[in-house]
């Protein structure tokens, strides 16, 4: 069983403080890649570089490509120019696809020449397509004989190494297009003459190397294949998306609207240094500040009323924050159906209509408990009846927001994980102040 | 390729329209069960049940399976009587694992009742372990073989159909321990008389029956099988636990981070009914209303004050909200690090330290601009340096809060993206009301 990484964590950090180092290269010994890669992510600066100088050289290629972003480039940073030629030793394609983003471009200029002829080309093919699409993700590793090979074909086949996730065998025909699939299991101590169509899958689903690349990954994740075929417009067989690949595609996209629903992106490094840490907030914060001056400038609308009757000022976070909660309720709703594909123009209206209800039931019914309290506290039955109205009016449209504004985003090919929730709240801030505030005006003061 | 989901959806909703429902049968039966659940999952109750009544009865257990909680249930209970023997026909073990959850008991009895003996069996052992562990997963279908076998052996082992996912074959000891795996891939071509044991990985990850599911389903995406080897605590081979179910274990689990952070489950129904949805939301308002009315009760405390300054008031949500912004960059990144297990007791203090600094640097900046713009605003240069200097408390709160609360909520095993978000913004209203009309108070009223 794999060492539990805090464990891990905190030996590292125990064997750091020790000035020899002497244990360092043997726990950093026993770990794989993404043991290794996760152990980096969670070091401060100075400890990460100590325990990344202890990796043995052959692993230091794979454990940065098993880094996110931003912790990879602080090593790739202190790593000196003479290091370079042995990490791009064995460098294949799909290495440098992946790292290429974190490196500047004279160092992708030195793995490319350090690759060899077909690596070149694959890495070539792949740089065709955008990191959306699914041909830049391809596997070129794969098995494939013409359509019209036997079971003697297949066995001489299989005699050399066969790549990971690798559990059928392509048939194409004389052109390249591919023809079909056979499950390997179902190769073993079958005649030789057979003709391996024969034994083919039934159906195997076939993927389009210009397919949105998280759509494709869910179909292998889905498909009971340890990989797919991946094929050009014209049918042609190009490679696979294997379910390591994909999952890593997956897990990436979760991570990114979790990330974004903060502003952040996913390669975010725990320890990166303050400064760049700052700066990469500061946009956030920036549009955030906008956001609330406009609903200060709302609010500042009403100041004469504000003056006489103070209590608006005191409830005023009550009715902004219920409409914010309602709102992102249904944004979180509208955002999980439009990432699965659930939520369509087909299909809006009914969704819409529902939230309204939603949101009119869950309205009249905290209206009434706030207005309730808001009348207790105060004793003023009129500021009950303006806040309860205030807040019915918000959470409907909250609902109504929440709907919309992920739909719009998603039209404009915004990510609504990361602007929607700014947008709603802004939405629903100043909503609930002008509702809240005008209804004050108009019934509260003489 | 697949029908993209959205114009499905479209095209079903056509199909309902049209009285005789001449095209349904069609448009349903070239779909596999991943693909139906989720249009199900995307329609409101009348076509979704439309749509359901038109899926080939052997396709029905998959597709139901294969949908998430809510939506799940408004079929069942629009299923007849009748209907579930059908159903239950060929129900396995971990079918009824999936479902038992939405099921009634009687229906659980009755599924289990319909199961032979060998699923019974692996029904009660997987049943021993909770949903978080592991054994509850367990794949029962895998290859076998005594440590002493040869290729003949697995030769005649092979010959019979071989489920998903495998791509290796374990060997265990005579007392059943797991001792080593082959890959199927090896076994081609090879001399009859070769014992297994020589052929055997050099080293493969087993997983414990007992640990966190979240964690070894990472390990089996990251492994490079298509599944690991599951042993309980003496090192007994139990079964295997496969990619496709990793993966599904990993997507539900950000699912549920997604939908918590909005106090909802990944089981809830985009078009669940108005009282079912209203109910489920209305908990998570609740709280957030106590906060609201806490924070508003601090406000309270500076009625005399808010009255002479009515800009105070003005510039409230200004405070606020750059607190909670800034608050939540720091929740999420500790959030996601706790998730990968990477923010433990031993680096909980380096990573305070530098958020307080980013908090520090980001502070300074923005109450410098807030304090600038205020004072440009109403023209007061004190209200300038009190509103700036609440800016820069309440950032630095923030920066302490953001990594405090997500850290002390996990040791009390709640989860935090569940309820971090709530108790972090209270935390910042509180701490930015406070702070603001306290110096405001302090330094503006005569």
């Amino acid at each position: 069983m794999a060492e539990q990484l805090p464990d891990l964590i905190e030996e590292v950090i125990l064997a750091s403080n020790d000035e020899d180092n002497e244990f360092m290269p043997s726990i950093v010994a026993a770990k794989d890649e993404n043991e290794l890669a996760l152990l980096l992510e969670s070091l401060p600066l100075e400890q990460r570089l100590d325990v990344w100088n202890n990796i043995q050289p052959h692993k230091k290629l794979d454990v940065l490509i098993a880094m996110r972003g931003d912790p990879r480039e602080t090593i790739i940073n202190e790593t000196d120019e003479e290091d370079w030629d042995n990490l791009f030793l064995d460098i294949e394609a799909e290495d440098l696809l992946e790292l290429a983003e974190s490196l500047p471009d004279q160092l992708v200029e030195r793995a490319y020449a350090a690759m060899d002829k077909l690596q070149k080309q694959y890495f070539f093919e792949a740089s065709q397509f955008t990191e959306e699409q699914t041909g830049h993700w391809l596997n070129p590793d794969y098995l494939v004989l013409p359509i019209t090979a036997r079971i003697r074909d297949s066995n001489r086949l299989l005699r050399r190494e066969v790549g990971e996730h690798i559990d059928t065998l392509f048939l194409v025909n004389r052109a390249g297009m591919f023809s079909a699939a056979v499950k390997l299991n179902k190769l073993f101590g079958v005649p030789e003459h057979i003709p391996l169509v024969d034994l083919a899958e039934e159906s195997i689903n076939t993927l389009n190397a210009n397919d949105d690349c998280q759509k494709t990954s869910l179909e292998v994740q889905n498909s009971g294949y340890s990989s797919l075929p991946v094929l050009d417009d014209t049918g042609k067989l190009l490679g696979r998306l294997d379910v390591r690949t994909a999952s890593e595609i997956v897990n990436e996209s979760y991570e990114r609207s979790m990330m974004a629903s903060a502003g952040m992106d996913e390669d975010e490094d725990l320890f990166s240094s303050v400064k760049k840490s700052a700066k990469g907030r500061a946009l956030w914060l920036g549009i955030n500040l906008l956001t609330a001056f406009l609903a200060s400038a709302f609010i500042g609308m009403f100041e004469a009323t504000l003056q006489q009757v103070v209590a608006l000022a005191v409830l005023m976070p009550v009715v902004a924050s219920m409409g914010g909660i309602a709102g992102s309720q249904t944004l979180t709703l509208i955002i999980r159906g439009l990432a699965l594909g659930q939520v369509t123009s087909a299909n809006v209206k009914a969704l819409l209509i529902k939230e309204l209800k939603v949101g009119g039931l869950n309205g009249v019914i905290w209206a009434a408990i706030i207005g309730l309290v808001s009348f207790l506290w105060f004793g003023d039955h009129l500021l009950g009846i303006v806040i309860g109205i205030a807040i019915l009016f918000n959470i409907v449209a909250a609902a109504f927001a929440g709907v919309f504004v992920p739909v719009i985003l998603e039209k404009l090919k915004i990510d609504p994980a990361l602007s929607g929730a700014v947008i709603l709240t802004t939405v629903t801030d100043i909503v609930g102040f002008v509702a809240f505030l005008g209804l004050g005006t108009l019934f509260l003061i003489n």
